[in-house]
Formats: structure tokens, sequence, C-alpha cells
């Protein structure tokens, strides 16, 4: 499939976003009007930086509010036109993107329509361009893709075509179906774009929120399928209006771009292929290497400059130091099943953080493979010749994810590189297993990152929730696996508590689950863990909502556990004290509990605020 | 009138509400149970607290979910009704708002609904507690404010009345006329809320972008009106939630919020007196200084600790040094009425940036005294005893704006503190007017700056329009009086540009109005000043969009001129370069033109843009 992107999509300037595109590997790019208007280079120098790029120049665009309009209007609507055709015979761009008229059109007979389209492309035709012309969904007349489509057929003029956008579609929750229909040849262009479900007005919805294919609501699989029956073969081309992409890093946003395009044409063959055709060639999908989703969290680590504070947190919860690394500056502590590695490595200074995230897998070179077709960045990791070789990648926020080697009984090879101490850990013994973990997202790659673990990772996004905290709404986005042996909460914290937006500024977290939290809390305690301290308006609160034992409800107030339930269960969870930007939660879930305590939430923000604001 | 507001419209602990709250000079406050279930305060330790700082405790809230369920349902409603009832008895509060059913409502009719909220009047009695019965906007069975008053009269107990809360009806477009039909002694509470008209549901309004009286677009005046005719003399209190605010400091928010509640008691009392009703005694509306709008810029202020790059480019701009003060360290240069001062007063390294606007009015002691009376900060400026006495207001970006005397000559007196040089400066000769100054406002107050120029300057906000930069979209907000002899644009700069959110890390301008921009040009270009450089393709674009005459379009080319053009004129404009975070603009209107020249405004972006990333 030719992929392709409008340089809309991106920050900066038209040669940074050219630059950036290349090096994530589209085959051509849109050039938005304004993007060429404001640059300082010249068409020719446009179109010769393309060309040492490897970029093709597959669409000028847009040009707005031709047709219906009165005679006087469309004259200087060809002479605007027949400028713009011009302009792009000096930057080598064979077609261009007219909208439907949404501002000045005064008249929609379809046949009048049609003749004023069959002028534009017969100035076409002399400048030896083609026009691409698309129903805006908020079209005066035309807002609808067969009303443009038949506009098409009716002029008939091999130098007019439409432009499909899947936004102008799917916003209006419009069947994708009908596109079968449509004749392949008179199809110019296809651009896609996702965003999420949100009563906003279309309008704004198109401006403001559209997200890359992925990251959004839309079914975008279903459009594809029906793409590619049609026969169409040109490029598929991303248009994504975003307040939050305008003003990321170019190359990221370029990398996430193009990681949506790879995925959609695995979603696109995945829909054929569940209607039983295996191979649609016009649109050459390329497919990837299928892998199962992780079973379960093999380890987490927590990297540090000083790792006493680390270490007694875990001590006290009930891990099991199991000695260092042979090799490395890593220490193994675990309890159960659950394993975290301490990791001394960190530079001069560093406070403590969540670093890394080990996931089981049934095939790590493969899962590894998989992930880098999907542009995540490779983690190097030094290993000996006889040590176990990680396969690591880098994810959004810059957590490394390591592949492992999965088990049956649920043990890992690589402990046996640690010390003596560490023999026979991590079989099925009874006990704890990492439960969740939570990780803070920066604003700018929060979307990026639920494209990340969706495509690269097979989990898959939950609706997300609102928490409110002492500085702001906090939105939570559970991923999971459908065996719930992998759940990774992502939080986007308010923008004030984000730092400078790249550095952790904010609290992360790994929750253990254990099977009785209460004696689990008491032996905590005995080894003089410091609870996060409930507020007592809490427990009369919880006793307001929950009929509650008595006795029951003393005993969470004196081991400050929080408590939730619903339909299918109950949850008691407690939280230790944050160390650097961690801290650890353990949990208990009785029968189908399948949530985290949503409710509980603002009092562990409240809570640590405070505490972060008391102390000196 | 009593002023109130509820916590939730606030970030921080309770505590810090709660003192925010009495700084800022309300009278009362609504206590949001979440603030209440995650304060280590105990009930008695928030009414001791607020007894220290002279609040009134007025509200408890929200109960929700009571009315409409079955009857298994109705007694865990009330078991835990009976529990916050007891709470509010520990916190001195006398009135909880019980909002109607959204999630668990199984039962609409009336009859049913009106006994069950008599059961819950009934338990509220026997605490010595009342109910304010509010009707959400999207309450599953009652969700207008006619429907709850008639279920309150329905049920007739003396502890049982309803709450109104201005977004419920505005949001909807309803009405306000029908409150006037409303018994007063039914009306417990009354809550206001603004809200910008946004085409989103009005869940998503509501839970996200609320904002404080006057920074919206509701009718609010007209809703204290029909209120103040009912007779009503309880609290009007604020209830807002907005992700902003909810992250923004408290201090300055709770003063916003206060502001917004003496300006619509302004908003009430002039919505009255249009009716032919001067006073309405029972909401007592303190009244405000009126005071008629700015007629002009009296000067603008660039402050730097260095200043011969400012004091060379107003030079080669046309601009007259007219000296030194005779006490203070500032320079005066004027170009016709344009009146710029350079403070050298900066601290070391200070970059140049504007600091301070003077404006024109007619009485500056009256409207500094009407300012103040909107919480406007005073700035103290040191005078001579012989020497004009200014009255200064700090602006929500920390702008400093003067409140100077104006005089039918455009003259200014204080011109004559300066050297001998000023002699004769400043009178009505012909030539540059400060047309406009382009302020960058932090997205942590900007709906707060929008209330502060609306209230306390007597500026008016018109539609705002978004403007594509390289970093992202701008937003741009422009504020002005009807005779435009003060323009004041405000930007939202894309959050990758604001750095820490308080210190100006984007540019910001002073723009001046001239007769003949070409002669100006030419004579600048002549004294040396380097033009903002315009990029060729902007010219061939603005020969394809207007029908120019060639010689006029090589003049702009030639002098890196910009254009726009729309039904009533014509606009020209140049910039130069930035120094620090300033820049000036030149600027000339033929015919009716009002604008700025938006459709440019991209391309100065871009290349300013493009500066920045090329300097070394």
């Amino acid at each position: 499939m030719r992929t392709g992107i409008a340089t809309v999509c991106l920050s900066g300037t038209l040669e940074e976003k050219m630059a950036a595109c290349a090096r994530a590997g589209f085959d051509g790019i849109e050039i938005f009007e304004q993007d060429l208007v404001t640059s300082a280079m010249s068409p020719e120098e446009v179109r010769s930086r393309a060309a040492d790029l490897g970029l093709s120049l597959d669409l000028y665009q847009p040009f707005r509010d031709f047709d219906g309009v009165d005679d006087e209007q469309l004259s200087a609507n060809l002479r605007r036109a027949a400028a713009k055709f011009t302009l792009m015979g000096r930057l080598g761009i064979d077609t261009i993107l007219a909208c439907s008229n949404v501002a000045t059109a005064t008249r929609g007979e379809d046949d009048i329509l049609a003749a004023q389209l069959a002028q534009l492309a017969g100035l076409a035709g002399d400048h030896g361009v083609k026009v691409a012309y698309e129903a805006l969904a908020w079209g005066r007349y035309v807002n609808d893709f067969e009303h443009a489509h038949r506009l098409v057929q009716a002029v008939d003029h091999p130098n007019l075509g439409t432009c499909l956008d899947s936004f102008h579609i799917l916003s209006r929750d419009w069947d994708t179906a009908p596109i079968e229909n449509l004749e392949a040849a008179k199809i110019f262009f296809v651009q896609v774009a996702d965003a999420p479900k949100l009563s906003l007005d279309v309008l704004s919805l198109s401006r403001h929120y559209r997200v890359f294919p992925g990251e959004g609501q839309f079914n975008l699989a279903k459009f594809m399928g029906h793409l590619a029956r049609t026969g169409y073969d040109g490029p598929v081309s991303l248009e994504i209006f975003n307040d939050v992409f305008r003003q990321s890093d170019v190359t990221r946003t370029a990398v996430d771009a193009m990681r949506s395009l790879v995925w959609l044409q695995e979603q696109g063959a995945a829909w054929l292929a569940s209607a039983g055709e295996t191979e649609r060639l016009p649109l050459r999908m390329a497919t990837l290497p299928r892998v199962p989703e992780p079973t379960g969290f093999n380890f987490a680590e927590v990297k540090a400059a000083s790792t006493p504070a680390v270490e007694t947190l875990l001590g006290q919860l009930g891990f099991t130091s199991e000695g260092r690394h042979r090799t490395k500056d890593v220490q193994l502590w675990t309890m159960g099943q659950a394993r975290v590695v301490i990791n001394e490595a960190a530079p001069e200074g560093a406070e403590p953080a969540i670093s890394a995230l080990g996931f089981d897998v049934e095939n790590p070179l493969l899962a590894s493979s998989r992930a880098q077709q999907l542009l995540a960045p490779v983690v190097p990791r030094k290993s000996q010749a006889d040590e176990e070789v990680f396969q690591g990648i880098a994810a959004p926020d810059s957590t490394e994810i390591f592949l492992c080697q999965g088990s049956a009984d649920g043990t890992a090879a690589w402990t046996s590189e640690f010390g003596p101490g560490a023999a026979g850990r991590g079989g099925r013994r009874p006990g704890a297993v990492i439960d969740h973990v939570n990780l803070a997202q920066p604003w700018q790659h929060f979307d990026e990152a639920v494209l990340f673990y969706t495509s690269a990772l097979a989990l898959e996004p939950q609706p997300f929730a609102e928490v409110p905290s002492p500085t702001g709404l906090v939105r939570s986005q559970v991923m999971d696996t459908s065996n719930r042996g992998v759940r990774l909460v992502l939080n986007l914290a308010p923008l004030i508590q984000q730092g400078d937006g790249v550095h952790k500024s904010y609290q992360e977290h790994i929750a253990f689950a254990v099977d009785d939290l209460v004696a689990t809390a008491r032996a905590a305690r005995k080894r003089g863990l410091k609870f996060l301290d409930i507020p007592e308006n809490y427990y009369q609160d919880l006793a307001a909502r929950f009929d509650l034992e008595p006795d029951f409800l003393d005993t969470l107030r004196e081991l400050n556990l929080l408590y939730d339930r619903d339909a299918d269960g109950e949850f008691l969870h407690f939280y230790t004290a944050t160390v650097g930007s961690v801290f650890f939660e353990m949990v208990e879930r009785r029968g189908g509990y399948d949530g985290y305590g949503a409710p509980n939430a603002p009092v562990r923000h409240a809570v640590q605020y405070g505490q972060r604001h008391s102390s000196p």
C-alpha cells in the first residue's frame, strides 16, 4: 500500500516536516497550501528536496469553495484555479484536492455543479493536472461521498475524480459498504483519519480532535476492506488535524503516524480475511507477524542511583532479596511470582523511577520483530554469551518493555543468573503476582501510547475514566489483555504536574495482588511499613455508602485499607509511601471484581498531594 | 448579595480552598463531598476553621440518585441520607443539595417522586436540616427547574425546597423568565455558572467547560433579574467544574471567582434598570462606579535591562527620542500620538518585554476605584510631589495597566516631566497612533484575563479566531472598545511555547497605525530597519487570491508588506525583527477595514519560528 501523510498533521516548517516524513518511511506526502505559502523554499526547491528525500509529492490541498457559485464568482474561481495549477506544475504535483463548497455556494442543482466541475476539469486538463473532488461532511450542497462520485461520473472527464476521506464518512456514522460501488478509476485519492466518539459538532471534531488510525473509535478496518474491494491502488494518506500533534515533536509524530498506517493495513487485511478473502492484491496491504497477547508480567524494574529506600519498602511488603546479578548492577526481589528488579545503574542523583517492564510472550523474537515493524525503537541491553538475551523496545514515555519467554509454571529462566540466594525462586508458589502497573504519560504522547500498546503489544484499550485530584482531573486509561494477565493503567496527569513534559515529575506505581490482603497488611505493619494514611472521613463515607460489618470496617480503618465493591465482587487495597516517583500498591480481588478501586483514587491523590505539600 | 462558591471550583486541599475563599472575600462556601472525604480535617475541625476564617458553610453537596427508585433502594438511600444529615450536624451545615436522579431511577410518576421526597424531607426535619432539590439537565425523569419546583410544592414540607442552577437552565437554551413564578420561600439555594457556546453534549460541557460568570456566553444578567424579582434573598454561589481552574493556583482562581460575582451583580442590576426597576432590594446587589470605556492608548511601555536594541528599532521606525524622565529611569519616544516608554529599571539580564500599557480614561481615580472593587491588584508607582500620580492595576498576565487622564487633543500632561527635548511633543500632529497591542496569555489565566478586561476596563470580547503556527494553533481573542480607541489582542499560545506558564516565553507586539504605510516603510528602510522577511510564495498566493495591480504587488513584495482585504476596506502592514520577547508592527487601515490581517498571521508565525530555529 502506498503510504502518505498531509503536512498539516505535523509541527514545524515544511523542511522539518518533509525530513520527518522521509525518516519515518512514508512513500509520499500531501502539501498543505499554508505550509507552502509560509515557506521560504521555492516550489522548485520543494520539488528537488522531495526527490532528494525519496518522497513523492502526491497531492496539493486544499482548493476551497469552487463549485455552486454564480457566474462572476466562477470566473474568479477559475482564475484562482489556473494560478494553482501553474504552481503545481512547478512543484511537480499532478493532483489537487478540491473540497465541496462550504462558504460561497448559492446553487445546488446537480446539473449546474456538474457543468462547473466540467470547466474545472477542462482547465486542469489544459495544465496537465487532475482534480480530486471531495465531499466535506459540512459542505453546503455536497456533503456525502456518493453524491460527489455521482457528479464526477456525470462530468465523465479524465482529469476529474473523487477523493475519499474516512473522516467525512465515519464522523456521520454512515455505512462504508457503498464504497464498493464506486468506480476505482474515478477514485483519485484516499485520506484516512480516526476520531474519538465525542458528541461534538462534526466541524470542531474535524478541526481539533482527529487522531491517527487506531487512536480513535472509527471502524477503519471495514473502511479499508470495502476500499480494497473496489480495486483502488493509489495512496492511502493521513490527514489529521489535531491540536496536540500540531505542537508535538515532528519526528515522533511522523513515526506515530506511520505506525498507524502499518497497523491499519493489518486491520484491513484481517477484516477481509474474516470475510473469507485472504488477499486483496490491489491495495497490497503489508502483513505483520501475528502474535498472541502477552500472558502476564515477567517482572517490573525500578531504577535509582540510591536503592536502599526501595529495598526497605519491598522488604517490608514481604519481598525476599534474591541477590545480585552475576554481571550486571541489578538486584532481584521476589514475592511469589511477582519479580521486581532494582537497577542500580542510574546516573548520580536520579530518584527511584519505574524504568522497565517485562511481558511474558510465547515467542519473544517474533513479538520483537512485530514491534519493530511497527516502528518501536529497539532498546539495546548488554548480555554475556551465557545469559538470556532480552528483546527490548521503548514505549512512548521511554519505559523499556522487554519481551520475555513465558513459561507454563510462571518461572523465568533468567533468574538463574542471580546469586545462590535465588535458588528455587519464581515458581508457582502461592503468593503475589504483579496485578497492574500504573504509568504516567506526558500529554503530548498519550494517543501515541494507546496506539503503541494496542498495535505493538496486543493490549486492548478500555473506556477511560477521569479521576479528580487536588491538582486537576487525571485521565486514566486501562489497557489490558483478555485474560487480564497484563493490566496497564496509563494516567494523563494534569498539565501543572507534568514539569517539562518529558521527565517524570509525577508518581507511578506497581500493584501486587495477594490472596489475603489483611494478613499481608498485618505482616507488613509488623515489619515497620508506613502505609499511606487514609483519612477517617473516608471510612465514615464508606459506612454511609456500603452496609459493612462494623468489625470489618474497623479492620479497614486500623490498617489503612481501602475498599470497593461492584456487582461482581469486592476489592481491598493499600498503598505505600512514595520514594522518588514510585510507590507500591497491594490488592486483593474477591469474586469477579475487575476494576481498580477508581472511587478511592481521589483519596489517594489527595493524601499524596498533602504529603508532598507538607514535607519541608 | 450573599456570595458563595463551591469548593469543587478550586485546586488544592480543603484547607487551601477555604483559606483562598476567605482571602478573596466570599461570605460562604459549599462543601463538595469529595473535598471532605479526602481531607484529614474532622468535620468539627472544618467547622471551626470556617468560623475562624469568617466563612459560613452554606451547603453540603451533592447527594445523588435519591428519588424515583424502588422500595429496597429507597431504604438504602434513606439510610445513606441519615448518615449525611448526621455529618451535616457535625459540620454545622443546615442545607444539603439533592440532585434529581440520573443513574438509578426507575419510576418517574410525580406522585411517587413526591412521596419519596416527602420521606426525605421528614428525615431531614428530624435532623434539623433542609434539602435543596435540584433538577439536573440530564436527570432521568426530572430535568427542568419548574418540574422540580412543582414537586417541592406538592410535598409542601418546610424542610424541602429547590436549588436553582443557571447552568441547568441556560445550557439548554431555556427562558429564565418563568423563574419569576417560583415561590421565593421555596428557593433554598442558587448556583450560578457560565459556559461557552459549544455544540458539545450538555454533560461534557458541564463537567469540563463551565466558567465563571462573564467568561462564557450565557445571559446571566437576565437570570439574575428574574431571580431578584422573586424576592429571593439567599446565597448566590458559584459551582464551576472547569478542567483548567481545577489545576490553577487556588488563590488566583478564588479572586477571579469573586470578581465574577461582583460583576454579575452589576449586570443583574443593569438588566433591571433597563426594565425601569432601579432597585431590587431582596438580592441587595452591590453597585460599582460606572465608568465610560477608555478612549485610547496613552502609552505603551517596554522594559529591559539593556535598551539600545529597542531604541534602535524605534528610531528606524521613525520615532523621536524625547529624552529621559527627570527622576525615573525611563525614556520617552514618540511618533505622532504614539508614545512608547522605555523602562530601564529591569533586573540584570532581563530581555526586552512589554511591561505596561496606559489607557486614556475620563476619570482615572474613579476608574481605578472601580477596578479595585473588582479585585484588581494595585500597582504602586513612585512619584515625586510635582509629578502626575498614575493609577495602576495589574492584569492577570502581570502587565501593568495605568489609567491615565485622557485629553481632547491627545496630549498627555506627564510628558512635561521629560527633558527639554520633549517640548511640543504629543499633540495632534499628523502621524502615528497605537493601533493595537498583542499580549500572550498563559493558558491557566486566559478566561480570567477576558473577564478582567471586560469588567475592570470596559473592553468587549469579540469572537475568537484560531491561527495555525508551526508550533500549534494560536487562539486569538480581540478585546476592544466600541470606538476602537483601544484594541487589545489576547493570544493563547500553544502549550509547548509557554515555558513554565508564568514567565513570558513567547512574543508580543505593539502595532502603530500610520496614514501612508508605503512611505513609512520606505523611510524606515532608509534608516536601516530590517523587516520581517516575507516569503515569495506568499506574494504568489496573494496574486492568486486577489486581483492586484502588478505594480502594487511589486511594491508589497519589495517592502515585505502584507496585505488583506474585506468587504469594508484594505489593510497593509509589516513587522520588525524581535528583541527579547517584543516586536513592532506598522499598519495602515484603508476604508472601513476593522480586522488585524488574520489570514497573514500564519506567515508571521512561520517566519518568526524559522528565525528562532535558524539563529545560532
